[in-house]
């Protein structure tokens, strides 16, 4: 069945699409640019918002919720932020429908249009600082820790299932606070929460690190991102921490009296990750089998197919597989007996690879005979025949094992393409060639970066935190250089 | 500090707004009709969210999530589906905003005017059964039991926080079946979930019926309903569960091959609840110091407030308190220690009460001597002295005693104002005196309905299910009638 799917050799984008439609997780829609994100793939991002959602509590925060609808004159409000988004926003101008009096069928009522017109959020640090504005008179009301788990839109034009969709999900963290080391506390704070998570859940490596100027965040007053490394060597942010500085507080006169009794501006900060999570997550492990979910937010955990001939032998294997089900319910893992007579096991065996789910148990009437079943893991799709003593122990073991090699081998390979250049010959070659992230020399003006990136695609993905000072010369312009910063083709 | 709340005798309307308000739910946004939910709101959507989605899993559902926008040619497609929805459509024409070279700041680009405007979906019917089309060919391929969490808009003119929201949150979910018993089935079971979570969770006794054809949702063949009973006499609808016949599998072609290997079209189910269950939450147990909320939901179950004059005995307070938290989080159960030296006993003691907070400890110096500390809980305000000797297991029994006393309370006054009722005067007398669920023949024309809603604003809220038949004659027309149904003036 895996023939379905194009390897990465052939092409790299088809592999992907292929994955996202085979594996189950989402389609594209009727309407452009937006995603039905299926029941499969919906139960990974559950998964994944679950865990972000006690992450983001157990470090002090709690959830709110405001309006989808952000009126135009707010977004125009901080100058940046409306440069940043106006050229993507969907724009709600009537709110009735009519029948046609000329009888073509149902239209917008003309008389309906809207005194302001409102704009889908692209993201709500607008709407959210003008309510703040009433939430905070004193240093007594801060900080003030606030998640937004929210669909947002911005109008793409070239999209791609989960990697760039007009309309996605996301969390998006809005806080207030009294100073600015602790606003960037905070910014540094929560891009850890996010190291976290995608390296210990996702098992992806990241590089953390801030954003040149002309890769900010419109409205911010520095960036900090984590950034993946796809299998194709091209990089993929997975994530942004923002330090807004005074800017929204200035744009929506948002004061606090401070406690030398003195008005002040609020320190901001804004944090996001999104349904484009997935995205990495498919592209940092799959193979050209189908898709390769790490255990500690796979859907499904473990599938057993029994191998049967007539229903004597499936009540046999029914009995004998019962009690294993239930040890590793018991065990916290979640787990499927597809016992369905529509397929035969060979099709299953590929529909769940397709699938990514890490764990597969075989069983067929021999192997109770032999009192072992049949254990295929997904990511390295090795084989081997287990004792059925203990099994549930040694399944709950393998999966730690699993999550744990995937992300070795993700780092692995993520290692493997961090090269330092030191000409611009070089440094076009391995664009073309290896990709992957390339360290070098930048003279620090937005002029050679722009350059760069028009040559070569190639942006600066970050400059590390801690990066190590280093006097050198930059690759392109030759001007003196203080450290290296990281180039790559991305997503 | 109540006094800031309106009585309920002054102006209901008033008292609801002001509960909401200073109870910390929700506010008004800077937006037309859709409200922020702040922080300890939407804990207690989480809570209700949480369960119901439980519950939904327990009965074989799964999520996903379908487009926020819909195509307006997709709402013409089942007629009285368009002709319900097209009056109250918040409709995206454009997707591009532009500074304006007239100076007049940024507008709206008239070059990104969209071929076919985009309706944000008021429910998301048309655009999931567009879907169903690509995923249903066989019998095998149902039932499908999906569910979506979504925000969805309705262009309402006169709103009120929770109770009628241009935006709002809910719940829809969205099953196609092989047979047409087993799509009633499936509405049935849903009304049950209902019903068994507001009971059970809210404390909200409710009725289950049936919607009359005038009071269908738009496109269904039933709609099945559970009606709750506020404080003043007024009827709202908590939840509706829809048999949709193959009405939307006809307007979007979703035919299966059925078991005879016969092509046919695929039966249908929706159901739904929203934040809207909030306002029926406040209106059903609060009084006039403000919230109460069931244990089973509330965001916070217990607080703890220490009465002490200068640190020593704080520090002593604080000693003795530490444990007791371990011990009710041990429970399960959610505690607040509120020792801030901003605000003394007295108002944090009104401000809980305020937010419903079902049971508050209070300690000073001399209970700690007296090894008791003061429990008062919110829904009767009965204060006890209580030995600290298995304090954790008393208030864990209490709250399941508040969680009780407040169903028998609110179904004990519910029960109170439903009234057989046989002439027309009894009629309109009791309508404008007591209120309630008046039960009256009635003769089974839409033309009688709309003459009495014209007259009274009162409205059939359902026919009840397993209604005794009895021949009457109906309280309006005089003409005959089998059975007896509720009317009620609503929300």
């Amino acid at each position: 069945m895996s023939k379905e799917i194009t390897s990465r050799n052939e092409d790299y984008a088809q592999w992907y699409n292929d994955l996202i439609i085979k594996g189950g997780l989402a389609e594209n829609s009727a309407v452009r640019g937006c995603m039905v994100i299926k029941p499969y793939g919906f139960g990974l991002w559950e998964n994944m918002r679950d865990q972000l959602d006690r992450m983001f509590k157990e470090t002090g925060h709690v959830n709110a919720y405001f309006p989808l609808f952000i009126p135009k004159s707010f977004l125009s409000k901080e100058a940046a932020h409306v440069e940043g988004f106006a050229k993507e926003c969907a724009v709600v101008t009537h709110y009735r429908l009519m029948n046609d009096p000329n009888g073509n069928g149902v239209v917008v009522d003309p008389e309906s249009k809207l005194e302001e017109e409102l704009i889908i959020r692209p993201t709500s640090e607008t709407i959210i600082w003008n309510t703040y504005k009433d939430w905070i008179q004193s240093y007594r009301d801060l900080p003030l820790l606030i998640n937004q788990w929210a669909n947002v839109v911005r109008w793409e034009m070239r999209t791609r299932l989960f990697l760039r969709t007009a309309e996605f999900l996301w969390q998006e963290g809005h806080t207030a606070h009294a100073s600015k080391d602790e606003a960037i506390e905070e910014t540094r704070r929560m891009l850890d929460v996010y190291a976290d998570f995608v390296e210990n859940y996702m098992a992806v490596p990241v590089i953390k690190g801030v954003k040149t100027a002309s890769e900010r965040f419109a409205g911010a007053e520095d960036t900090y991102c984590i950034e993946a490394m796809m299998q194709d060597g091209k990089a993929l942010q997975a994530g942004t921490s923002h330090f807004l500085g005074q800017n929204f507080a200035k744009a929506f006169d948002v004061k606090f009296l401070n406690t030398h009794n003195k008005q002040e501006y609020v320190w901001a900060t804004s944090w996001g990750v999104s349904t484009r999570l997935i995205g990495a997550l498919v592209m940092a492990h799959s193979d050209d089998e189908g898709l390769i979910l790490p255990p500690r937010i796979a859907p499904l955990q473990v599938v057993i197919v029994p191998i049967f001939k007539g229903d004597e032998q499936k009540g046999f294997i029914d009995n004998t597989v019962r009690p294993v089900i239930q040890s590793l319910r018991e065990l916290g893992i979640s787990v499927k007996y597809d016992d369905s007579d529509n397929n035969r096991p060979g099709w299953k065996f590929a529909e769940y690879e397709k699938r990514g789910v890490p764990v597969r148990i075989a069983i067929g009437q021999r192997d109770i005979e032999n009192n072992v079943v049949e254990i295929a893991r997904r990511d390295t799709r090795e084989k081997s025949s287990v004792s059925m003593e203990g099994l549930a122990f040694y399944v709950k073991t393998l999966l730690e094992e699993i999550q744990l090699h995937m992300y070795n081998k993700a780092k692995g390979y993520r290692d493997s393409v961090i090269t330092e250049v030191n000409t611009w010959e070089e440094f076009e070659t391995l664009l073309d060639t290896k990709g992957g992230f390339l360290s070098a020399h930048w003279d620090g003006t937005a002029e050679t970066e722009e350059a760069i990136k028009e040559k070569t695609k190639a942006t600066i993905r970050c400059i590390p935190l801690n990066n190590p000072q280093a006097n050198g010369t930059c690759i392109f312009s030759g001007k003196p250089s203080t450290q290296r910063v990281l180039f790559a083709r991305a997503y």
